[in-house]
């Protein structure tokens, strides 16, 4: 069967490394925890004194309050079928959520405990959120929730996920410069609210020097990068710090293929453009103790359910044999680690997540 | 939360309308189970005198055959990582796999009980198997698994996965008749070992009329039928028997845009391109009991972990609010199903799979 490994040591230095930058820059840290949905990794940033966190979901929220955590954040915008989830969850802990239209606000009426609310800010992505340059929206927002004395506005929440988007640094440098600009104006805006600010995709907040009036950063992904983060240079090779260790099934000389165990119910079908063609994972090379990235480079070129396909393997196919096991640096680790539902730490250990 | 509904009348015309086929033509039918890994929907295959399963993994196979199914391949190359699986599982039911290569057979040495296998054969996939260009290493496999008196070589097993990737019909059809034609050579070149043939994918068994000297089908994915196997022409929008169900959470009058609680983690990251655009989901229109296409054609234009969205909406963005329920056809069901883990029936009842 296929296997998800975690580097513990990589996974640590990218925590430390995101907790010093934070420091640094006298930001509060609340690392968004959708990528690994583990307790035993979220434990490890006690720390770095850390003491809330965000996640995508309530189902999610419930799992990490149940862990012990106090002051979670769901960084997703409140649907009223979550009401449940949320009345139970205030009970326990500091809950906060995302607000990005007045029709969400009625279904809080009645809640028993206090919530606190960031309004989601769209700086240009275009997924969720009210459009920085709609001051009246965020203003009538306000103004609605404060008939509710259980629901508290505490500021505003970004997530540019269009850097994902950038073709390349300038891109993203125009693309950060433009967030830190309209949530600037809106804090300024709203300060008698007291409003913070709350900002963060791995790409920023990895390559990003200067954080201009934010508050607090939320990135997730950081804890694991991964070949897209890479392909942004939002990391370096050695700080992917999960691999996929999967059989080898088959050999196949003409046409230099190679057959894993492990498809899209492993990897997921997230695929990364290289040179044209799409790849689903890169080799790397088993060491004593974890991996190393390798300068010959090899890749998942196809995948199907349980099926995992390299072409072109050159020298590779005569080195390697049925039930030898190879090890991948997955696309985009959050679905990948998803789907695995459990990690094994490099000493053959494993680490329940959500999902386990 | 979203749900996976599956429409149960459809899911069992669907097994009517293959199991007929396959009897029309007077051969026998063996479902492969990884579409909807569901004990339950295979129970619903007793009603057809179906008492062979096909599945694509050894998890798969000890979990049906824990349900009572005494006859399953495992259709995946044997990787002697598994040995122990299906030491476990001979004992327990008539347990067949592939082969592919003499080298997957020294893992096999000590079998305690008999073990069926088919040498997987290549007609111009690519993925797994022996060429069937390739009548010497077949050869070579037979003669070395004769040496092992608890193996039993049973015939061919060819999944024409080149068909998901024909550009139409009549591309579709050449890729089926040189499956037959290749498959039909193979047999009479080996029938003095009674070799049967096995072969289905969705695609070719839902539109070929004519299956040659083809023994057995193991189509999989017709269970449910997707966005995929439409744009093939294998089924009509009224057969696909699953749709996701998920919350309206945000709405955005510039850019029509609709935020549904819905990403890769329960659609998966599968997309269809549609007039040079990628989409991950269909907008289907809820019914008293279940659901209808509609004319108007909505999609889901974008997925992240948690999050989808439709743009473009149209009007329909003032006919939804936040908190209602759309419904979408996957694109591609097998990978849905695998990440939604439970589905529901239109009466809201749990149906409970593998991943369960």
């Amino acid at each position: 069967m296929p296997r998800l490994l975690l580097d513990k040591d990589k996974c640590l230095r990218n925590i430390e490394k995101m907790a010093r930058k934070a420091s640094r820059n006298s930001l509060s840290f609340r690392p968004h925890c959708k990528t690994h949905q583990s307790a035993e990794i979220a434990s490890w940033l006690r720390d770095f004194d850390i003491s809330s966190l965000t996640v995508s979901s309530f189902l999610m929220a419930r799992y990490f309050a149940r862990a012990g955590w106090e002051d979670i954040l769901v960084a997703f915008p409140f649907q009223p079928g979550e009401l449940d989830h949320l009345v139970e969850l205030s009970e326990h802990c500091k809950l906060s959520i995302l607000v990005d239209s007045p029709a969400a606000l009625p279904f809080l009426n009645h809640i028993p405990k206090q919530v606190d609310f960031y309004v989601d800010i769209d700086t240009g992505y275009g997924r969720t959120g009210v459009r920085a340059e709609n001051p009246e929206l965020i203003e009538q927002i306000i103004s609605k929730a404060a008939a509710n004395s259980k629901l508290k506005f505490r500021g505003f929440y970004c997530h540019a996920g269009h850097s994902y988007k950038a073709s390349g640094q300038k891109q993203r440098n125009a693309i950060h410069q433009k967030a830190l600009y309209d949530l600037g104006g809106l804090k300024k805006q709203f300060e008698h609210h007291n409003a913070k600010v709350l900002y963060g995709d791995t790409p920023s907040c990895s390559t990003q020097k200067e954080f201009g009036t934010i508050d607090e950063l939320t990135p997730g992904n950081f804890f694991f990068y991964d070949l897209i983060q890479y392909s942004h240079g939002a990391c370096n090779m050695k700080d992917i710090a999960v691999a996929m260790e999967c059989p080898v099934a088959g050999r196949y000389p003409t046409g230099e293929r190679i057959l894993i165990h492990g498809g899209a119910i492993h990897f997921s079908k997230e695929s990364l453009l290289l040179n044209g063609d799409s790849i689903f994972g890169q080799l790397v090379q088993g060491t004593d103790r974890g991996w190393t990235h390798t300068s010959q480079e090899k890749y998942l070129t196809s995948i199907s359910q349980e099926h995992g396909v390299m072409e072109q393997c050159g020298d590779l196919i005569r080195e390697v044999n049925i039930g030898d096991k190879l090890l991948f640096l997955p696309v985009h680790s959050c679905l990948t680690a998803n789907l695995m539902r459990e990690y094994y730490s490099l000493d053959g250990i494993p680490i329940a997540t959500l999902n386990s």
